[in-house]
């Protein structure tokens, strides 16, 4: 079977879980903390080399603070418990506003490794499509090497993006790094993760023909 | 039913269609011209405001001479025969190489109005991402200002992108603009293109909760 080098994983669906659930909206974020380590842990077993999880984006902060509050406080629990496993670690996303939460800012500095460090895990904390290509105005007379001058230029290309919670849209995920990615949609919520999702995504990808645009 | 403004049209499967007819691969362009028309007129019909087709891209040039001409007629024939609708068109792409068809070259200057002109119609060709973004590095100081600072510009942001061939990926298909779009995946060839795949698409497409990121 081949096994994508990079996945990108988007966790959607806490707030309609919680709903479904008989609880309020910002309550459902908790519940994707088990699952993002579960399948962090199925990626470092068969092999990946790079994970990226799409935690909350800047459009995301508009939403109602009760709502915001708890998302946030979600991705410092998911970033400090990722740091007790084996990864190079990185948190990417706009540092520069107070959305940003502080308790993360020295994973958003630089690249760390815990443990063997061997699997590279990206962490998209206050990230916004928008800031990522910003940057890249600063690159002139490099027009084409768009990859190495965004703010996320420590985030290679990705080979297959899953998304949990039956969307089927990228909301803003690293568009530029996403150009080529296979795209598999799980209908079920994330915090309903079974590894039997991550299974068949997989089986899926091993099956699709990948030209990188040619 | 909600209607998209944008449509995005990625007409993929012609090489397989023709395999799977007998033909060589290249035998399968000139039959997606006919689905490109029909599809075109039942946007109008039910509203669309603007709709784009994938053309072909600066990657895709890169494949045998042979089909790379092929596609290129095709491309040459199916803005030719759009030019007799009721249309405003505009080609967009790399109009610097040689991979650009000359012919086309009147309507990539302008976007031209054909007949009442009312509906948007855009066609890549010679298209390229990292091209469309390499504008971007220009517009120093305006950073949040991406989507106007792109070369394709005059392009809006996308609502639904609808893929034949059953692959799940954008293919370098507008990344900016379709940051938010939501994507509906077609299983048959573009050359078996039917009706009942748009309208079911556009059924999915109404039942989704637009959110744009937010």
């Amino acid at each position: 079977m081949r096994i994508p080098n990079h996945i990108g994983i988007i966790p959607d669906g806490n707030r309609r879980w919680a709903v479904k659930h008989g609880l309020t909206k910002e309550k459902g974020y908790k519940s994707g903390l088990e699952p993002g380590l579960e399948l962090f842990r199925l990626c470092k077993k068969i092999g990946v080399k790079e994970v990226t999880y799409y935690g909350f984006t800047m459009d995301n902060t508009k939403r109602p603070s009760v709502q915001t509050k708890a998302f946030t406080k979600a991705c410092i629990d998911a970033v400090k418990m990722l740091s007790n496993e084996d990864a190079s670690l990185l948190v990417i996303g706009n540092t520069d506003t107070p959305k940003f939460p502080k308790e993360l800012l020295p994973f958003a500095e630089k690249r760390q490794k815990f443990g063997n460090g061997k699997i590279k895990l990206n962490f998209l904390v206050n990230y916004g499509w928008q800031w990522d290509l910003a940057n890249y105005i600063h690159s002139k007379g490099r027009e084409k090497d768009i990859m190495n001058n965004l703010n996320s230029n420590d985030v290679s290309r990705v080979d297959l993006i899953i998304r949990w919670g039956g969307r089927r849209r990228l909301s803003g995920f690293l568009p530029v790094q996403s150009v080529y990615a296979d795209f598999y949609v799980v209908d079920d919520l994330w915090p309903d993760f079974k590894p039997q999702h991550f299974y068949d995504a997989l089986e899926w990808y091993s099956k699709q023909d990948i030209t990188l645009g040619g």
